[in-house]
């Protein structure tokens, strides 16, 4: 998605907004200037670091291109500074989450079936470029990944994966329907958002 | 261990027994479905992922072979809706996640020697086949993970991958050694469990 | 640097060092014996193991040469036994970590410089390899990895790094100015433990 500017302007927008994401944990946490930075980058570029080495395209972007890296930690610094003033801003924080989300989903896809990954792991992959900075932030902040335990989340991304990979297959993949898968994809979330939306939790074990 | 259906039935038992493992611990933990069926993934697919990117083997076999994350799916799911009646079969789950242990490590040491891993390497490889998915599976869901803690598990995948490694360099590899070799590892594993045996833990730390 | 014995020695001192400080977090969570020789193993070899998979160096040096492995699991391992004497000699130990610190953000950067990552880029992967391990550490011990938490200590791996780069593009490379940067990082982060300097930590959040 490097090949010109409109893609890598879109793909920095969901660097920064994932960083930005991971900065707002770290700075909960409690942890220094340097944490925040590092918990801010991987939020926004373990996704894509995982989708890279596990296509075998390295070394991966966030270490190949230094706007990565550098907009990334620019994104984690400002909220260092600015998290009260943030606070006040979360629902459009929430709607540039929901936007990184569709955009990572989308290229993270795409790179996969690139790379010849077959329609199953392609999918698999693409959902994990979006959802897997943020279980990397969770982790490294010892939480139990949010993902994993509420809202419609990552099954936003497995169908978004799924919605493009059968885009491609099928010779209907251009410009226009991946945007709208993208778009498809952030509005399903705002409304998973808005109307509370969850998965199914089992019910609880027996007693002994 | 694709060329014919014997192994590759095998090897899917193995990710279908580790899947409900990782399925149950989040199950336990209260994750929503997705949860599941994404610890449920990684308990069985993440010791061959890292194996995988180790010797260089891109995409990993669970992203290049869509029966492997079916079957982990599937598993995981089941148990998501059956996890009380699998509280019945728990000496079920125990003789089969054995099983998983034995023929992961097996099939773990013979890829990384495949790949010329020299001799020290494969036996750590084939280890990590064994017990990677269970380490994910408790960071996964917040837990130090009980490989690291207790029981001879890591101890009996670490065994094998040392007998496998020994056969191949000496030329005694063929399918009765090898299967034998699993087969050994799984009475230990089962035995060891039957008798408590465990590992020494440090004597505590000096008083300040 | 692995060409001649002076930079293997020197990176297995770092290695034992990485290996009993992750020993010895082990033991303090009252890990079985495995489970010391494991969470050691990946104190001193996870911050490599990362490197090597991003650079594209399979299989990672630690499964390739098996006097790395041999070197983490015996140091742990004494450190199982001998820790209490151990808690007498702590300010060794830290010193020694000062050491491991320099030596491995040099080796990593200049690695990653090797395989054609950018600057930046190698400047991350030399940060990485050195504090790789101990993250991977503090998380197998289901801990907030204390590098994000407190003191300068990636700090130093990131400037040491920077300086490597720096050398290494400005055709200032040579053992000398190499060893005077590991020396230099060795010397801020010891002055830094002294002093008991740290980063800066956020305001705390508004409150509701």
């Amino acid at each position: 998605m490097t090949g010109s500017y409109g893609p890598l302007v879109a793909d920095l927008i969901g660097v920064a907004v994932f960083a930005a994401s991971g900065g707002s944990a770290a700075v909960g946490k409690r942890l220094d200037l340097f944490g925040v930075a590092f918990v801010g980058f991987t939020a926004a570029l373990g996704g894509g670091i995982v989708r890279d080495l596990v296509i075998g395209s390295v070394p991966p972007l966030a270490f190949a291109d230094w706007r990565y890296a550098v907009t990334a930690v620019v994104a984690s610094v400002a909220v260092f500074w600015l998290h009260p003033q943030l606070y006040r801003v979360r629902r459009t924080v929430l709607v540039l989450d929901a936007a990184g989300l569709g955009l990572f989903t989308v290229t993270g896809t795409l790179k996969a079936l690139d790379a010849n990954v077959p329609a199953v792991g392609a999918c698999l992959i693409g959902m994990l470029t979006a959802i897997g900075g943020g279980l990397a932030r969770d982790l490294l902040t010892a939480e139990i990944p949010v993902v994993l335990q509420r809202e419609i989340y990552a099954i936003v991304a497995l169908g978004g994966a799924v919605t493009v990979t059968l885009l491609v297959r099928l010779g209907g993949a251009n410009l226009l329907t991946l945007s709208a898968a993208a778009i498809g994809m952030i509005g399903v979330r705002l409304l998973a958002l808005y109307r509370r939306w969850s998965a199914p939790v089992a019910a609880p074990p027996p007693l002994p």
